[in-house]
């Protein structure tokens, strides 16, 4: 079966999405900075997903991917294995629907993470800390409860809800000369560049990643799926590698991978929080350090980034303090 | 004389003033939350100042006062002292019409603060950290340059320039049961007052300071100004004490001040950072604070508060990391 053969998603299913997922979703602000503008040398666009429900873009592929269950699947509720932002949204969406979202854990996973997930009414079962036990212990609750599993980011439909993101950024300032997001699996630039690439051909659209943790720089530089191998990266968002869906999709579009140093992601971190007063998370000062790092590319350029999210440990913040 | 030989703002002062700042100030979100209301049982309107240029409403007041100068004054430019955000904010309000800002600061003031001005074009002149030198030093610039000292409270201009903020938060989200202002030197509260009871008599417009520096109650309480005396606060916006004209104000309008503690202020401070990803500086978390120690009176109403501003020093936060 030639690749081809997996139907990739485009502009008119995100399109289609958000028509489905307008009003679930926050419409959160795109917001911008004279002063952060001048210290870059661009125009950027903040498009806000710390301000989305949950504190992450990810509520919007979670929406999507649970509104499109029929009523059968519907019923048995929807199960991944996360310890992250995903699990969250998964189980907020899930219970906006009314159904049961089951959701695997690490038990070593912080508090703060096992309370969220708990307290958007996800049905948590603690699994060892190895990617094995992980995956038996999902099978085994999949078996038992017949919910369907919603992959983080290798999800048809969860990417295109990710898309929304860029679809409402370009609604607000069209027209940008690129957009920039992060790159952990995918799913987000998967969107992003689905959208724009189809409805704007002229914007470039780059991935932000760390330098280590650039497993999607080199699979796309040796065009094959390089494993994320325990990667040391303040941008704990960013850890998971490539899935076959999000690869052949930025194969197809993607304008290039940029990466920064750890030093860069805390710099541009604090500058935003400083200047814009607002609480973004390292995997979102990503692509921000991205333009502070290439200024030659973006001068005087309108440039968009999505800002993922805003979920960070308010007591272990990369600055001293 | 009797004390209402001096003329008080009025709303129409207050829209007056809107009319020649719109534009050159900016219209800030109104911004609330799902997991906020829940917690405290109400809906909280943030009127987002921290998001207003030089991260504090300061800039609305100062921007005012400095387009009411007329021509031959505004040549002489503009003076005052202060080593806060009302320095900052009159630096680049008068910047903004190319006319000098004359700033008096402490030599002790933070390198962050001189920065700040600096950056805004003000044109510094340092003094000994006291009352005495500073007004001397103040005196002495004033006579050399002719310039107009700027109050940062006790000014009719600064006032109907603050007020401002709560005439845009009405015209987003009236109707509303309650408005909260933090309460310092009194131009905030004293603008916001003014507006609301005008043209809203029905909602109920409160003061919030904390128990450390609770001058404003007492003097209200006791019909008679009391001096801030070397108040021990987090909240570093809220140190100085009412003027003859903030007092008269706000006896005129206030439905009351109310108090809180220091732990209150840095829970509510926290509160909303982790909730809202949005920075607010302590004086800010005050108002929110106050509507958080007082369930019965705000439950179930809709509450506006005035997030003053922005300015934390990201290495010096008041929680441990």
């Amino acid at each position: 079966m030639p690749t081809n053969a997996v139907r990739l998603p485009t502009a008119s299913d995100i399109e289609e999405a958000y028509s489905l997922i307008v009003g679930m979703v926050k419409a959160t602000p795109v917001m911008t900075s004279r002063s952060v503008n001048a210290l870059l040398g661009c125009s950027l666009f903040l498009k806000c997903e710390n301000f989305q429900r949950v504190g992450a873009f990810k509520f919007r592929g979670a929406t999507h991917a649970v509104l499109r269950l029929n009523d059968h699947d519907a019923k048995n509720g929807v199960i991944t294995h996360s310890s992250g932002n995903h699990a969250a949204a998964l189980a907020l969406a899930a219970s906006q629907k009314g159904i049961p979202a089951f959701i695997v854990m690490p038990e070593n996973a912080s508090e703060i993470k096992k309370k969220a997930v708990a307290g958007y009414g996800g049905i948590i079962t603690f699994c060892q800390p190895t990617q094995k036990d992980r995956e038996e212990t999902m099978l085994m609750v999949k078996e038992k409860t017949g919910a369907t599993f919603i992959h983080p980011y290798d999800n048809f439909n969860v990417i295109c809800g990710q898309g929304t993101a860029s679809l409402e950024l370009m609604q607000e300032v069209n027209p940008l000369d690129a957009v920039l997001a992060p790159v952990g699996g995918g799913g987000l630039l998967s969107g992003t560049v689905t959208y724009i690439k189809e409805r704007f051909p002229d914007v470039k659209v780059y991935g932000a990643e760390p330098q280590n943790a650039d497993d999607a720089f080199r699979s796309l530089r040796d065009n094959t799926i390089y494993p994320s191998i325990k990667p040391q990266t303040i941008a704990d968002g960013l850890l998971t590698s490539l899935s076959p869906l999000t690869f052949s999709v930025l194969k197809k579009y993607c304008n290039g991978i940029l990466t920064v140093s750890e030093f860069a992601i805390v710099e541009a971190m604090q500058m935003i929080w400083e200047r814009m007063k607002i609480i973004i998370e390292p995997s979102s000062a990503v692509p921000v350090a991205a333009v502070m790092l290439n200024r030659e590319l973006f001068a005087g350029k309108r440039v968009g980034v999505i800002i993922s999210g805003g979920n960070v440990d308010l007591n272990r913040l990369p600055w001293q303090c």
